[in-house]
This record gives structure tokens, C-alpha cells and sequence, in this order.
């Protein structure tokens, strides 16, 4: 089922515009949402609310015409490409061959992404190609919401998430305390410390056998773990609390999973175990809060309501607070493992289909960080949890 | 050591502009070399002959400091960037603030890459900014040509390629050939059938373990291994030649590897035996050839004439030719995989500090491929492999 264009078929007729056009290669997401290929080298896509036309190398040619989603597929052949790039250089070259293929299509304007190259975009514009980036993006609008293969694939990679889940939770609780009576004990496993960067090996491993990659995931303990962004590295404690956050890409489908967890090995402390209750009862106020026509803004809400109730510093609170819960709630998840819908003080209204993140939590340096996140979908008539994974401190 | 910028500098001059402007996250490689910072999102660079400055979130600003090679870092806020965002939007209020931080930095006019982003490019035009897309990228020659420090990084990561193959050759070695009297028999590994998928996960195991990533590795046999661009799938056959070319990134330096054996399990049939020798004898070709002042064009021609004198087609002996020696011999490698300078009839003058791959290779459906490919970099005298591993056919 193909996604629903009517917004973007809406932008080009208020903006008097004949299509929208991108030059990118397979990982950018929006080219890869258009086209539906996924070449490793940058290609042409033009969307018309008539038809999408694809423009690839030769080399890509067969492989373009079976996957890809476009109606029409050219190659840089048809347009005299090669004579073109010995006479006026390869860059100059291709511009021509997308001006004639863009005229052949009676496409004379077009909207692009923001972030569009400028070189090829000056080009066409010499060639009186009228070339209007679109700030304000209508395309991830599109991509926020997802038709049921989208979710599909997205619950696929949760699912090869949980595995990876369930395998770090297993090695920590597999560890232990070295009785060496350190002041400063770490978790040892199979005779040596645990490491932050031995669990993301399990973690990455473990993805790899159910098709999914990822460039990064947090494994982060003690005043690692206090700062949202830190990856973490090095041994890790028994009775800090330890988190996991894991964020794997289909290498087929191309869809994210995401996922949090926080384990404590061996006795939380009482701050520590009290964080945890308030983030658990953030999340669920989160997860009641979610329906279609509620803005992200209100889901974001109820979390700080809980937090503030609870005696805890937000950003809503208090904006400079550098401790307490820093950061928004969610954020959508697909082909980008950030992208629209926002759920957050500016999140717009959730509708059917948006794939968002829960994912409150609080972080002190003085204390560690405790977070928790599911995945859902927003239905018609309310939300489904993406995640299979039990929310427990203990390991 | 810094690279060395004088061709920067020089370009900067003849075209009577400031500085050279990036804005793109720090897996775009010039940002990478520029900045020496790989944050997530996009953050601007801009280079002066005087000096590198570097604008980034909040967030990135305590990284930046310590782990750029910026002389000068800055951050959004020291420019409002909150206040300015709340009146006229997120881009549009980062395009005032990059054009204040160059009026800062007394930059009126920038050189860009030719793909740096359209809608902040029309933005800092608007403010005065001139901004003139790079279309010949001066700063990949300069990438091309690698310092003492950038050298060690690939070899590391060839080291880690080393493993994936030795990884990979020894799945193949422990196959077997099963005994069921198939007319289409398949090698097999601990009781299944041993497929391109199984190997290339233990290849991408192993590069793990190592601290390196992949997106793709081809382990091809039979008419996939024909197709340069297939990286084969399903079952590996027995007496049929199987190309792994595994191509590594270090995730802490970025920094990629580059190799690619030919195997056989069982025996080779006559014409693979005699392409595999044919091949060596070209790589050693090619290898005899480079020293700085070579061409690329001269090492891909000694390539060409072995192949061409034992009666194969190549593309330069008939350009249309579908077997045969149907790519070029080699490509430059670094932050990207495939960089400046070109091995290639279109290949310039090899210089001290090019990291070049060699990889003749032969095509043919009925057959299937043979290729074989090692890693170097070309020193003041000649060159210095970079790879240590054997070349053989049979596993």
C-alpha cells in the first residue's frame, strides 16, 4: 500500500510547483521513502502527483526497475550521458541529463528537501529549472505516518531488539562482584571486568544474527549513565544502575527498532529504586495519555505532571535544570531512527499511524540515570505497544 | 601532523574567497577531516587559511573542545540562537547565526563542497554571504593524500580485514561437500547448508570484535561472483570459485580497510585455474608499476596489457565488452572507501601518501569471477603494501 501523497500534492499546487525532487543516495531516508531503492551511490527521484520517475546509472538500471517503486525508470544513458561528461565534465554533465529528463516530463519547477546539494541545484537553475528547497519538509510528514508493512518492518526490528535486549540483561546477570574487597568493586565476567564495551559487542552480535546493524547503543553505568548522550564506556558497578539503550536499522527494510532499559546488579540504592518508580509511573501516565488528536505536547505533559508531582526538577520546571528529566519524551521512529512526530513542549497533534518513542527518565551525576522506553503505534482508537520486553530494575 | 592545505589555500585565493564552508554531521567525510569531530547531526566548519573554526549545539560544545582539531569553537547560543529560533524558526535562525559567526570571523565569501546543503546556502546568500559550490573538490585531492598518523589508522583496520578473511577462509575450509548425490550439490557447515549469508555474518562478527563496522561485504560464488556489484546470496557451491571483498570502517577512527580473495572448495575446472593465475600476474603487474609520478591511468594500462596479451577482453580493448576485465583496477581509500586518486584511463599522477587499491578481476556468467585485491600506500620510493595475507585460490 503506498503511502497517502495528498500533503505533498497540496505543497506543489499552493506552491505552483510541477514536482519534488531528490538527489541522494539510498541511506537518505526521504529518497529511500520515495523511490524505494536503495543504491549505495546518489540518484535522481522526481515526484509528480501523477507518476515517480527514477533516474539511475546503467550499473543500477536492472535493479532499479525490479525494486524500486517508481513508475518510470531512465538511465544517464538515454541523455547522451557519457558524450555529455567528455565534453563538460561529469558534474555539468549530469545536470543537463536531469534538465532533459525533467523537460521530457514537462516538470519545469520543483520543490527539494532542504539539505538538496547545491552544486547540482545552481546547475539546474542556470538551465531555468526552478529549484525551491522546502524548509519546512512536508515529505517527513508523510514519513511520519506509516501504513501497516511500515509497521510491519518496524515490529520486526523490535523484535530482533528484544534479543539483543535479552542477551545484554543476560550477561548481567550472569556477572559478579570480584571478592577482592576493592573500594571500588566492578562486575566481572567469565574472569574479567565487564565492560560497557564488552555488552554493546553481545548487543551488536547478537542484531547481527537477526539482520540488524546499528552505528551506536548506550551501555552506560554511574555518571556515564547521568548524561543522556553519553555512549558510556569501561567496567561496570554492581548497585549503580546501569543503562540500555539500543537503537538497531533493519539492514533489509531499512526500519529502526528502539528500546531502553535500566538494570541494577546486586541492591539499588533508595534514590535510585525511587527513580525508577516515578520514571515507571512517567511512562504509564505517557502510554494512558496517548490517542489520536492529542499533541505530543500533552503526552510530554503528563510526564513532567508526574515528575513535578513528585517533588523532581523538568525542563518545564525549571529550563536550565541540569539534573531531574533534561529531555523530551519521545520522538518518531521509521526510516530515521529521529524523526516526526515530535513528543515534546512543540509536539504537534498524534495521528493514526505515527510510530513514536516513551521514554522518560532522570539523570544526576551525583546518582547515576534511570530510564525507560517503549516503542507504540497511534490507531484509530488508541495506541499499540510495539514492545515485548518485561520493565524490571533487578537483574 | 595536519594535512597539508596548501591546495586550499591556493583555490581560496585564485577565486578570491574567504574560507571553505561545511554543514553536514560527521559522517560526511570532509567534515570529518575538517573539523576532526564526528557529532550525529549537522554542525558548521568553516576553514581559513589562518585557522579552523568549528559552530555547534550546546550539547556537542564540551566534545568539541576536547576532540576537534578546531582552533576556535563556538556554539549556537553565544548567538541567541534560542531567542532568534522562538522569532523566525529553527533554519532560518540558524542561518543568522552562521552569518554572524563569519562576520565574526571575518568571512564574507566561502568556497563550499559541491553537495553542501541548498536551503542554507539560499539562506546566507540572502544575508550577503557569497557561496560558491566547489564543483572540482579541492579538499578531496587533499584527502587523497594521507599523513603518517592517517596511514597507521588504515593499516589497523586492514589488520581487523585481515581476520574477517581468515574468519571467512576457515567457514569455507571446515565445509564439506554433501554426500547426497545432487545433481547441485552445496557445501555445508556443521550440518546446513553453508550460505554467502552465513559467512558474512562471521566476517562482520569478527570485524566487530575488532571495533569495526561494515554496511556490506559480498561473498559471491558462481553467477553472482560474475556480476562486479552482486554481493551474493544462498548457497555456496563446491569446485566453483567464490569471491569475499570485505571492506571495513574503524569506528573510532573512521578510517576503512579494503580486500578481496577468490576461493575455491574442491577443484577449480581449468578456466577458473587459468584466470586466477592470469590475475596475480596482473595484480604483480600493476604493483611493479606504481612510484609517485606513475599515473593511475599508467598502473590500470599494465593491467590491461597482461590481461589483453593473454587474449581477454578488457574495456580498453573493447568498451563494450560484458566479460572479461570489466572495471578498473583500483580506487583510493580512507574516510571514504572509495576516494581520490583514481586507478582508472582516467586516472592522474600517484603521489607520496596515496592509499590505493589494486584488483583486477575477471567476469564471465559461465564461469563465474575471480578477483584479487590488496591495499597500499604509495611511498617516496615505490610503495609499501598494506596487506599481509596470502593469495591462493584453493581453501
Amino acid at each position: 500500500m503506498d503511502p497517502d501523497f495528498s500533503a505533498l500534492d497540496d505543497h506543489l499546487a499552493d506552491a505552483g510547483l510541477d514536482g519534488y525532487l531528490v538527489d541522494a543516495d539510498g541511506a537518505n531516508s526521504t529518497q529511500r521513502y520515495l523511490s524505494g531503492f536503495a543504491a549505495p551511490d546518489p540518484f535522481t527521484t522526481v515526484y509528480t502527483p501523477d507518476a515517480t520517475a527514477i533516474l539511475v546509472s546503467g550499473l543500477e538500471f536492472g535493479r532499479a526497475k525490479t525494486d524500486s517503486r517508481a513508475d518510470d525508470v531512465s538511465r544517464l544513458a538515454d541523455y547522451d550521458y557519457r558524450e555529455l561528461a567528455s565534453e563538460h565534465g561529469t558534474e555539468e554533465a549530469k545536470a543537463r541529463v536531469v534538465a532533459a529528463w525533467l523537460d521530457d516530463l514537462g516538470v519545469d519547477s520543483v520543490a527539494t528537501p532542504d539539505r538538496f546539494p547545491l552544486g547540482p541545484a545552481d546547475r539546474l537553475r542556470k538551465r531555468d529549472v526552478g529549484v525551491t528547497p522546502d524548509t519546512d519538509d512536508v515529505v517527513t510528514g508523510i514519513r511520519a505516518r506509516k501504513t501497516p508493512s511500515e509497521i510491519d518492518h518496524i515490529r520486526d526490528t523490535q523484535r530482533a531488539n528484544e534479543g539483543a535486549m535479552r542477551a545484554a540483561e543476560a550477561l548481567l546477570r550472569e556477572a559478579d562482584v570480584a571478592a577482592d574487597g576493592s573500594a571500588d568493586p566492578v562486575l566481572h565476567h567469565d574472569g574479567s571486568a565487564l565492560t560497557s564495551e564488552r555488552v554493546k559487542t553481545e548487543i551488536e552480535s547478537t542484531l547481527l544474527e537477526h539482520g540488524c546493524g546499528l552505528d551506536e547503543t548506550i551501555v552506560a553505568c554511574g555518571a556515564d549513565a547521568a548524561d543522556p548522550h553519553n555512549r558510556g564506556s569501561g567496567p561496570l558497578r554492581p548497585d549503580e544502575p546501569i543503562i540500555v539503550d539500543i537503537f538497531p536499522r533493519s539492514k533489509t527494510t531499512g526500519y529502526h527498532g528502539d528500546m531502553t532499559r535500566t538494570f541494577v546488579v546486586g541492591d539499588p540504592n533508595d534514590t535510585v529504586s525511587e527513580w525508577f518508580d516515578r520514571t515507571h509511573e512517567a511512562f504509564d501516565a505517557a502510554f494512558d495519555a496517548v490517542e489520536p488528536g492529542v499533541t505530543g505536547a500533552a503526552v510530554h505533559d503528563a510526564v513532567c505532571d508526574v515528575y513535578e508531582g513528585a517533588g523532581v526538577p523538568t525542563l518545564r520546571s525549571d529550563p536550565t535544570a541540569e539534573t531531574g528529566f533534561i529531555h523530551s519524551t519521545g520522538h518518531g521512529v521509521g526510516l530515521d531512527v529521529h524523526e516526526l512526530p515530535r513528543v515534546a513542549p512543540d509536539g504537534n497533534e498524534l495521528r493514526p499511524g505515527h510510530v513514536i518513542t516513551v521514554e522518560p527518565g532522570l539523570y544526576d551525576p551525583s546518582v547515576g540515570g534511570v530510564r525507560i522506553e517503549d516503542l507504540m503505534v497511534v490507531t484509530d482508537d488508541g495506541y499499540e505497544n510495539l514492545t515485548e520486553y518485561p520493565i524490571g530494575l533487578r537483574v
